[in-house]
This record gives structure tokens, sequence and C-alpha cells, in this order.
């Protein structure tokens, strides 16, 4: 495209500006129409039926004070009536929440081209969110640990306050032990969004169905990635930029993808990965093992390994992706 | 620095706090006329003359928000009423841009002590914001194809919309398309802020002069640095922390750099560069080639090539950067 | 966890939900009493006595503005009145400061089990501020330094104002350079949240404690991450994803780790670090160094070495981490 | 009540405040109950049912907004793009509205105690909302008109504008023909709460029930009460502190006030009345009379009579009311 | 003055404002010390120290919800919820009530130049919190009372939810009746300031001394006046316009007035006044009489009176203020 | 009009509402023209260029805090730095009124037709701002004259700082004084909005044209109306409900009234008129009277004059307005 910015071009006599909005109006409408009808989306009129990614982030903030009040409260919080506090805003969280529930459920029911009643569909969001609440407290215990875990992971933590506080690690935690609850429970979206709320604010891209044990510490953080199968024990420890991928995504008989298959890599318990260690595949890291930095890893490893660049480039000297 | 915090000081007989704050603004200003006297910036009284990245962050909101109403619009907006909601979102935000981009115009000015008459500026501000508007509607078709290749690039992706809802690799191309229709209008310091509020956002930092083809999808991002003078083709793929970048900087005769010299690769159609992979320096990547995780390449390769760690280690044993 | 959430509960003839909220509340209580009780915490009523991160946020953009007031303060601000702004502006920012500081005082004290009386605490707050304050004007200095390193680092970069207003390294080390200031006066809570507000917004992570000369620039910057006890020295140029980190965390006699050892790298003057380079322990890079993109060293070289992945093979064939 | 503020009361060790708050609670919540058992208040749980003040003033907002776009609109709105402007705010502002209906309306059904579908309530809010919708154009020409009577009854006006962004008695007429445009279908409490924001504006207290001609003028306006059953005609002008009220509400046989019934003035056309004047009753103020200020009148006046305090004195002499 | 605003003034070569400053900010200087000097005011650097309408607005705003939750808290709110709501706002409230009244304390310390200690300060203030936040309960139940009257005193009331949503009279009565609290209990500051704020809103000025018996009613009330001394039976109702005020301020020996000294009218149970009438001075309307509109009335009735305009001017006819 | 709002109308199958937007769009649309075109409005685009309520309250906020910085500027102020706050906070204001003084000139411009070059207006603006700002620091010593007068003339005010934070009367004349400023420098319609920000926080309406010497005071307040060419001297004091008006707008011979012709009261020094009296015409009220409640008054009276209600009647038994 060539432009010639100095061209005189007609404002008859005026000062202010012309778009020739009229116009741009109507083939943006083109452009939307040519997509629905691309894919097949009927014309009905209907309201934005998805939702909010500004909901979910007030809705996290909420649930982060309610489980931590004294912490991520309110800053004029006092102990004596923490419970004000956090029944209040629990109970504000959970109504929003049902009602982003409600907008998933119904924009999966029209993508499905099922016919589900709107009050079967509205008692399925409140049984999420009932269940959904349920669990926090059991979510609060295991937080607890995994804050404790960081503590004594970082020499240079001074307070598990400051932990909670600063590590982008442990928000990054929270929000991913949230989002996970959310994906179990048949919301995908919401969790997805939750987890890219996360990803933003750290750099750390947690895959909401990832099932992670307690203790779990990650340190730095920016460009962690984990997989949506990945399984991870207790007490593990990683550091910034370390991937458990998928190892490759080959193409089948009928050139689709089974949706769910596990692809990505079982960290077992007490296993430490140090930064820009690349984990692929279903591969398994036994129990106590340790990953070196920049380690490129495709095979499994028995408990008790402890893996470098220079011991990984004896054992698999043939390794690599794609 | 040796502080002793205990030293007692002279507040005399007063609770409140006593900054000298005097003599601190006395001391910043006096910074500040030093870095101008270097600079040999005139002191004439005048407005602070720069764009503002609060207002383009607001831009680029109402300008998402109009290419995708019924996704990114408001939540209430319903499907019968687009077209108001498109021609004014689109009106406030073209007639902020238009003042941005004067912004930019006038200090450009003023940095190359060119003159140039205030109206004169002001026509080319509304040409410039004039054909930026024209090119919205081709930019929403381009845009949906991007969505669709993220779509049908991801086994774990649901649908289109969670795609344009969820993804940072698709925030992040929205940001570079708007910020390559600016850059290629003129007002590079506007297109380079567009960038920069992607990057903070998702981890993706790429140069708003990069030329992308359409059908371009970043699986996770974080890390992924595009440099300005790369060119990629239709329906390219890549992974998280993929570099394309320039080589090396040489010294040259008298010391300085070339600008605008091509510098960073090309490449073509239907490539994918999978996570960590380094590509640096003028060099081509052959339609179709599969270009392995944290491979490190700077040689070009031809078309259906698959380089992998093992392949390029023995394709290039001597390679290394700088 | 298996859920059936089509399973009928109980809502007796009512369409308003029901979270059995007492019940959570009450469970998220007994969550919050066993951790406290387990932390030894007294239960006395008091208010949340944490410094808050918002707080810091908007300390940290008055600041910027105090320091650059014709880029980073308001759109409106004229040359003759900046005065007024400063002074004003650093006033708020200074007051709002002393209550952080207070809060991190208390805080430790409370953390330590030290008793130090009101008057006193206050007093060393305000003995904090004050040579905070007082170190601002030197710190501008510095950073004009920064600034124009960045400049001249970047063929890309068009004006000193585009590397203030674009680039995020210049970002980062602004917050560095401030959070360094509130580190070395004793606060060092606040000073890892300036850090963490730095890393959120750019994926540069900086300890608050890294000792970093003039001249200091970071291009593109996402995954960079700079320890505690790192040294730079003048003019030092880094890219992205470079990690000056230390090499391992041994276990000691005891298990524990002493805190504050030097533990990473020293670069010298004139060093730079391309892409992606791993920089290991105590080691010291050498004056004019140049280490190529990817490297990976534990070892220290000596002055006008060029390092690149080739060369670190032969040098340091058996070099792994961990 | 006698309060010695100097006793010292038990607040055991502790530098922070103690509300009893939980017996505060109690008590409030004691109160409410004993409040609900009185009016037979069922105690299911269920969201607040009533209309928002707050909502309305956005409301009322919006719809000054779409009815005067480029007097009452942004700032920045420009002529030629009036209408997208209109139409999405007036979208908006339709859609909070047919809320607010259906609030109404369901409240006003469990006050009846009768029992309406959900469905049939939501068709009636829609028709309301779109005949309210429907009425607006010749709503914006009778307030045309009553602008152009305001600008020509007031000597110190300049010009239409000032007049329509200026005059409490415009404000209060635009408030009112919205009010009473509600009033009259159906929805009389909404209509009230706009009122009494016309009321807290500008101390002109118009029942949304009264019947006001186009051309209607209030100058000064404050205290100026004009009640249900009041009907003025065409081109009428009324000063500050008029009351247009009943005269006495006499004790029925049961004792109980028929609801409805006439008993505010008539003023015919072309009528003035200056500040102060209080009339009272269903009595008849004849086309072009004139009533001076102060005067006091509880008995109707033939066409073209003129009264003032002296003549009302001769006319009247044993007139008082109650 | 004469201004001649086409004479040229030298703005030298600038298209900037010049408003010289300098020096208009030394002569407020000048004249505030010119003030402070003239008052005797040390000139120690201290904070303001005064309390703030702002801060007042919303603890008022949110003891309104505190108080009626389901009707004046907010939208969402539910009936199962909502003592998490009302002790989460109430302490909010009291927090920041507390934060005004160590203010007001503070700053009348010093205007009667006493010396308390902050303890002791700090002591009395919490007391007086504590004793407004115990008598919070009982308020609420004269408070429904109140309402009550309102929704009997007007015919064209339809709820009584509607009388606390929509009537200025019920708002002033809140407000007057938590002003009269705070008067009591020795912060007339505060109280008047919450006196304003109803003022403002609703146009109806009550003193907070006066002393208002349960079940007040105030119709249309723009205009009324309520004096310090008033004291108001049970199941009085009044209107607009009225004034409760003192009959004059006569030159004492010293010609000082003595504060406090009773002076407004007291008012038996049962009581009307109608519009527009004016009760001046120590006297009494005697229990279930009837004052009609615009009466001028200086001398005390007994119990059953009626009096109109016509005989009150037999009953009083040299009856005159001043 | 009847309404069945229970008619069926047709909304084929669609739970969303329709309200026939375009068909009111339009309607609108024709309105807008009709009126328009009566008006002879050319119907170039142009931006809205109108004063905004808006930004005049901001503006009156910021010099209300300039001119009282310790009591009605920001609440954590410091007397030691209020210049730079009073520096920024004014210049901030200054030039903002600017860009509302250039939307009145060019507003008026068009208005009369007159051709008046761009630069001409500006320099135009610049001048009245200039004027303005250099009359602050005269104002504030007025106002101070003002505030000591409202502390002396109630008997109940306990301190000169109450009577700035709460009464009613100093907020008006606050306001009226900065309202007058502009309207002697050409700027009415600026002055008339700030005038009605007063009269709709205050109930009290005081013209900006009326020209009020120091000292004087209002007490409460409400309904008071002080008309356009009304001169009032030193030390005047007035009540609630005061009216200085015009006595009669009789039909002149062409039928028009001449403007700016004095037609209001002259109120010489040390008058007090107490609350409800009237007084009409371009009569004097010599100095040191006193006029009573309610008195109506047509007639000059001499100095030292005590008007009564019953005096009036007997001094002027016929008189009468219109």
């Amino acid at each position: 495209m060539t432009i010639d910015i100095n061209t005189k071009t007609d404002f008859p006599g005026s000062s202010a500006a012309n778009w020739e909005l009229d116009r741009i109006v109507q083939e943006l409408r083109s452009a939307r129409n040519d997509w629905r009808n691309q894919r097949g989306r009927s014309r009905e009129p209907g309201l934005r039926e998805l939702p909010s990614r500004d909901a979910l982030q007030n809705i996290i903030r909420d649930l982060c004070g309610a489980l931590f009040p004294m912490r991520l409260g309110p800053q004029e919080l006092r102990e004596e009536t923490e419970d004000y506090y956090v029944g209040h805003t629990l109970d504000a969280a959970l109504n929003e929440l049902l009602q982003q529930v409600q907008l998933e459920l119904s924009y999966a029911a029209r993508q499905q081209g099922s016919v589900v009643s709107e009050a079967t569909q509205k008692h399925q969001a409140q049984q999420i969110v009932r269940l959904f609440a349920s669990a926090l407290p059991g979510l609060r215990r295991i937080l607890d640990v995994d804050i404790q875990a960081a503590f004594q992971g970082d020499p240079a933590a001074r307070s598990v306050d400051e932990v909670l506080l600063c590590y982008p690690g442990v928000l990054a935690i929270i929000h991913h032990r949230l989002a996970h609850s959310l994906y179990k429970l048949g919301v995908p979206l919401l969790a997805r969004i939750v987890a890219e709320l996360a990803h933003s604010l750290t750099g750390i891209d947690i895959h909401p169905g990832a099932d992670i044990g307690s203790g779990f510490f990650i340190d730095h953080g920016t460009g962690v990635v984990i997989g949506e199968t990945a399984v991870i024990g207790e007490r593990v420890r990683i550091y910034q930029a370390v991937t458990l991928g998928a190892k490759t995504f080959p193409a089948e008989e009928n050139g689709a993808l089974k949706k769910g298959l596990p692809r990505h890599p079982i960290v077992e318990d007490d296993v430490v990965i140090y930064a820009g260690a690349t984990v692929l595949g279903r591969i398994t890291i036994g129990k106590g093992s340790t990953i070196g930095g920049n380690v490129w890893l495709t095979r499994s490893v028995p408990s008790g390994s402890s893996i470098t660049q220079a011991s990984s480039r004896n054992l698999f000297p043939q390794e690599a992706p794609v």
C-alpha cells in the first residue's frame, strides 16, 4: 500500500473531520454478516451471551479477599469483624459467578444445538456454584500449604505474608486452583478466562485442566507453560520458562485430533525442575528427581534421577522434537 | 551508602514530617535543566506534546468493540442495534485518535526542526485517520481468518468465541494489525505504544513494522519476539518464546547503523515454529517447513524442511550468534 | 471428584440460590484459625497491617510524574508551572509512602517480636522517607543516562522520548532504581512489591537487591531474571530471557541456606549479553565481554571475552547446572 | 440521655475499637423482623425487588442526551454522527428502563398479592417501554416549545441554548414530561423517583400525575409545588414558591381518603402566576388571568382576571385554609 | 471595573497562556497569612484537621444501607444474607466515623486551647462512636414509625417502600435522627455537616439540635426551617416552607447573644402545620392544634386550636416580627 | 392517551425486546431538523460548541481548593506545602477555564453572526482568564470578610471554619463572587452556569449580574432570589425566602423588554431583611434599615427604617404587585 498523505481531499470548507462513517459502518456490517453466514449463525436478535473477562476479574478479586481477608481484603478490615466481610463478599462474588455460569451454559447449549429449558439451566448453574462454594474452605487449606512451600523454597523470602503479597507464582496458583475447580464443574470457558487473567498478570500459563498437588511452588515464573493433561504430585517446585508440554501433534488418520487424550507429562512428588527445562509428552518424571536448567526431556526418567544438559545429551543423543 | 536511620534529626516540636521539599524540587529542576541543555531543548513554555499511553489504551478498547461488537463490545449489546454502537464508538475512537496523531506529527516536526503550518499538519492528521478508518473493514476480515486459524491450531479450543475471548495470541495479533496500519501511515510512535500495550498484556513482543500474512497464530506466546523487518507469510503458526530476530549489529564504518535495513527473517507460508526456537538474520524459512523446539537457526532452509535440535547441530555445527 | 450436576437438590419453592453461606463462612474461619494457630499468631483484634500493592502503584505513578513531569506527568502540564506540579505530587507521594513505610516497620517489629515504641517507629519511618526523597534528584540523573543508553542501544529508537514512553526495559529500570533505594533503606517488602509491579507490567524480574550501574539497558526484556546479589557495572546491555541467577542451592549441613550470601554473577562494565543466555553463580564476566544468545555459563570469563554456544561447548564441555 | 463520655470502659489491652458489632447487628435484625411481622411480610429469601434511584438517574441522563444530542450529549459529539449516538444511547437507556419497569411491576404484583406469570409481566414491561420510546419524538417537539417559551419569558435570557443549559425550570419540565409519560403508562413509582430527582436538583416539586400543556415555563422555581391532579393549559408561566395544591383533606365517613379525586387547580391557557402565590383546591383560573405575588386563592376566577393581594383581600375577605 | 479585553498584551511569540501564576500564588499566600495573623493562628506545619463533607456523605450512605438493607442497600442483596452486609457495612462506616470524630475533637481542643492527651482523645472518640452505634437499632424503630406516618399522611402514597425510596421528608428525617444523635454525643460540627447534606438534597433545613418526637412527617418540604432549640412532639405533620424559628435576636447588654437559650417553638403532639406558616419564638402550640397555610404566629395557642390567616389577623392584629 | 398494555404485539418468536429503534431515531432526527430549520441553524458538521456544566463544576471545586487550601483542599494537605498545591491546582483550573471561555466566545460569535479570527478569539479568551486569575487574591480577601460576617451573624456558629464548611449561604457567596467576576469579564453564560450550580446545591438563586458588597451573609437561604441589577451594600444580612426582584414586566410599545435596565432593588449598607420578605422594583432600602419577615415592599424606605407586616399595611395599603 502506497499512501500519499499529502493528496488534497475534499473537506469542503469545514474544519471538522469526515470519516465517511456510514460507509465504514456498512462495510463492517458486511464483514460481520459474511462471517456469520460462513459459520451458519442465525440472525435472531439477542443479547451478547458470552461470559465477561471484567466480571471474572471482579469475582476473583472478591474470592481472594474472602479466602485471605486480613491479607488480600480491604486495608481497613479488622480481625474481629472478618466474618461479616467474608460472608458479604462471598455472597456478592457467588451471585455474580452464578450469572457468568448461566452465560456459559446457555452459550454451550447454543453451540451444541441442544435444547435445555431455562429452568433446568438455572438449576444446573446453581448446582455448579453451590459445589464451587462448598469447595472453597478445602481450597484455602491447600493454598496454605502452597504458600508455606513458597516460603520454604525461596531463601530470600522473609515471611509467608510477603510470599502471599508479592510472589507471582503464588498469585498464579491461587488463580489455578479456582480455575481448576470451575473446569471440573463443567464451565471450561470461565476456567480458561481465569487462567488467562493469571497469565497476563504473571507470564505463567497453566491450563485449568492441569491436576496439581499441594505444596506446589513456581519461582519467578515468566514463561512457564503447563498443559491441559499434565499431572503434578505433591511438593513439586519449578522455575521460570519451564514447559510441561505435548510432544507433538502428529496427523491422525482423519486429520483430526482426539480431544482430551493424555498428552502432557506426569511429574511425581518432590520433583524439582530448573529454569528453561522443556519436558514434552506423556512421560513420567519419577519421585524426587531433579531436572537441570535448559534440559530437553522427552522420555521418562526413574525416581531419584538427576538430569543435566550434559547427561541428557548422553542419554538421549537422538532426541529432538518434531 | 551507609544510612543510620536512628540518628536524631530536627523536627522541632512537630508531629508532621518535613521532606525539605523546596530543596528537592529545586534539585529536580536542576536535573531537568541540565538534561534539556545537553539535548539543546528550547525552554519556551509549552504543553507536553507527546501522545498518551492511556489515550491509546482507550482507543484500542473501543476499536476492538467496534470490530467485534457482540463479543468484545458491552455486555448488554443486542444484535439488532449493533450498528448504532459501532458507529458511535468508532466515531469517538477516531476523534480521539485524531488528537493523538496530531500530537505525534507536531512532536515529529519539532524533533526534525521542520516548519509545518498548523493547517497542513491538521490536514495530514485527518488524512491518516481517514485512511486508517477505511482499512478497518478489511482488517476485520483478516482477523476472522486469524481467529479461524487459532481455533484450528489448538486441539483444546472449543469455539472461535473462546479463542477470541481468551487467547493472548489473538489479542496480540489484533493489536499488531492495528499497530501495523498506524506504522505504515506514518505514525510509528503511536504504533509502538499500541505494540507495547499488547506486549504488557501478553508477553508477546511484535514490532509494529513486521509484515504478517493472514491466518497467523501464536500459541501461549510469552516470550515471543518478532523484529521490525520480519516478513511472515500465510497460515504461519508459532509457539511461546520463539524469536525472529536480527543476527547481529556489527559496527559499521562510521559506527552508526543504517536504519530500516532488512535484518530479520522471512518466513514463508505454512511454516510451523515450535517453542523456544531462535531464528536470526535475513534468512528465509521455506514454505511448509517445520522448525523444532529450541532450535537455533541462522541460515536459510528450503521449502519443506524439518529442522530439529539434532539435525541443526549436524547441519550447522559451527553456528553461533555474534 | 465426581459431580452429578443434575441431581435435584432442595430449593424449596424458591427461585433464589442458596449457598449455605453460613456453613462456608464458618469453615473458612476454621481454616484461618488452624493456620493462625499453627503459626502461633495471637488473636488480638487489630487492623490488617500489611503494605498495599495498590497504594504502591499510586506512589510509583506519582513519583514517575515528579521525575519526568513533561513526559510522564499529566497531559495538560505546561513547562512554566512544572515545579508546582512536581512539589504537589511529590508531597502527596511521600506522605502516602510514609504510611506504607510505617506499615512495614510495624509489621517487621511484630514478626520479630521486638518492642519498639510508636514514636520511635514513626521517627524511623520519617527518616527513611526523608532519605528516599533526598535521593530522587540523583536518581533522575542516573535514569537520564539509562534512557540515553536505551536510545543508543536500539537502532529502531527514534528519540529519547519514545524510549521513555514505550520501552519496557526503561519502565523496569525506573521501578528498579526506586525499589533498590527502598531496599537499601530497610523496607525490603515495599521494595519487593515495587519490583513485582514492574515484573507484571514487563515480564522483567529484577530483585530489588541487585546493584546496577548507570547506562543499563534491557531490550525486549520478557523473561529476564536478575538475582538479589547480582552486581552489574556501567553501560551493560542485556536482551530478553537472560538469567543472572544462582547456580545451585545445595543442601547445607543443617538443611538451611544462609541468607544474603553473594550467589549471583558480577557483570563488569560494557558487557553485552544476548537473548536467552543463562549466567549462574558468583562468577565474573570481565569488562567488555560479549555473551552470545542461549549461552549457558557457570564459570568466570576474562575481560574482552566473546562467548558463543559453540565456544562454550568447547570451553566447558562438562558444564551443567545442578 | 445523659452521656458520660469520660467513663472508662473496658478495651482490654487493645488499641482497636470495639463496637459490640454482633449485638448491634442482632438488634437491627430484631427491629427489621418486628417491622416485617407487623406488615405481614413473608420471609422467603429473595432479591431486593425495588427500582433504583441511581439507575433512573442514569436513564434520565441518557434520555436527555438522546433528546438533545448536541446540547446535552457528550462534549465531543459531532452533528454528522448524531444518529449513531442517539441510537446507541437510546438503546442502552431503554434496556435499562426495561429492567426497572419489571422491578416495579413485580413489586406491585407482590404488594397486591396478585399472581402474574413471569412471561406476562415481561410482556407488559416490554409494552410499556415500547410505548414510552414511541412517545419520545413527540415529547421532544413539546419540549422545544417549552424552551422557546422560557427564552421569551425571561428578559435576561440570551439564547435558547443558554435556557436549555442553565434554567432549573427547563430541567424540571424535561424530567416532568418523562415522568408523566411513565405515570400514564402504569409505573407510578418510577415516575415518582424521576420527579424527586428533579425536585432535589431544582427545588421544584411537580407530581408526575400533573397534566401540563406545552409552552410551560417556571422561572427561578425553588419552592414550587404542583399537585397530582392539577391541569395546566398552554403557555402558562409561573414563578418561584408558587403552590398549586389541594385545599384540604377533610375527614370522610370512614376516615379514609378516596385516592385520585380531582383536588388540585385547573389553570387555563396563558395564565401567569407570580412568586409565592398559593392556589388551592379544584378551582379554575380562567384563560389569560394574572395572579399576583403572594396571593392566596381558593376560589375560581374568570378569564382575564388580575388578582393582587389587595384585590384578593377585598374579594374573599373570609378566605382561609383549613 | 472597566476592562478592555482587546488591549494587546505581551505573550512574546508564544501560543501558550501565561497567568503570572507565581505572582498570584504569592498574593494568595499573603491573603491567607493576613487572615491567619488576624485570627492569631499559629503557623506550625500541620495537616488540615477538619472533618470532611465527602467522608460524612459516604458514612451516611452506608448507615442508610445498614438501617434499611433491602431497600437502601445494594440492588443485588438477598434477605438470607442481610446480616453479613449489615455487619460489614456498619463496621466500615463506624471506623470511618471514628476518624471524623477524632478530627472534630482535636479541632475543638485546638479551638479552645485546651490540652488533651492523644490517648484520652482517642478514648473519647471511641466512646462516642460506641454509644452512637448502640443507639442505631432504637433509631431504626423510630424511623419505622416516621415512615408509617408518612405513608398514612399522604393520600398519594402507595406503599411504605415508595415513601422510603422517594419522599424528601423521609430522607430529611433519617439524616436528622442521625445528626441529632451526633449532636447529643458532643460532635456538633459533624452533626451540622450531616444536616446540611440533607438540606442540599431536599431543601429542608433542620438544625441538628432540634428535638423531634416519633411519627414526624414533612410533606414536599422545600423551604422548611426548624431551629436549634425547637421541641416537637409525637405524630406532628408539617408542610413545605414552614418555619419554626426564633422571633428576634434583640441586642443584649453587652451586645452578645447567650448561646443555647430556648428561643424556638414547642410543638405538642398531633399538631398539623400547613405550608408557608411561620411560627416564631419560644411559644407553645397546644396538642392537636392545626395551623393554616401562610399563618404568621408569634404567640402560644392552646390545645385543639385551629388558626387560619383570617383568625390570626383577628386574634393578634398588632403582631409583627422584629 | 388510552393505552392497553395487555394487547398482544408481535415479538415473533423472540425473547428480546424490540423498540423499533430505527423509526424512533429517524423521528427524533426529524424533530431536530424541524427545530433547526425554524431557527435558521446551518447544518454544517461541527462539534458541539457549548460550555459544559460538568467542566465548570470541576473548575469551581479546584478554585475553592486554591482559595481555601487548608479547609476546602484535599484532606491530607499540609500547610508547609500549600503553595505547590495552590499553584498546581490553579494552573489546572485556569487552563480548563480557558477552554470553556473559548467555547463561550465562539458560541457567542456564531450567535451574532460576527466573524472573528480564531487567533483574536484565543487572545480574548486568554485576556479574560488572565484578568480573572489576577482578581482571585482580592476576591479571597472579600470572602474572608463574608465568612467573618456569617460567623458573627449566627449565634449558633462555633467557628469560622464551621461556617466555611457547612453554611449554604457561604457556599452561595463563594460561587457568586466567582460568577460575578466572569459576568463582568464578558462570559455571562459561564457565569450563569456557575450561579445555577450554587442554586442547585443551596436553593439560593443569585443572578451573576448582582453587585454585592463585602460582609454579606445569607442565613438558611432556601428560596432566596436576587435579580440581575440588584445592588447590595456592605454588611447586609438576609434570611431564607427573601426576594429582591423586579416589580413587573409591563408590555412596552413594541412588546419587547429593554434588556439590562435597572429593575431590581438597591439595598444600602447594614440592612437586615428577615425571612420571606419580598422587595420588588428599583427602590432603595436606606442604610441600616430592618425589613421584617414576610413584608411585601415595593416603595423606597429611608435610612434607619424598621418595616413590619403591620407597618407596611399601614404605610402602603394599596400596594400590590402587577
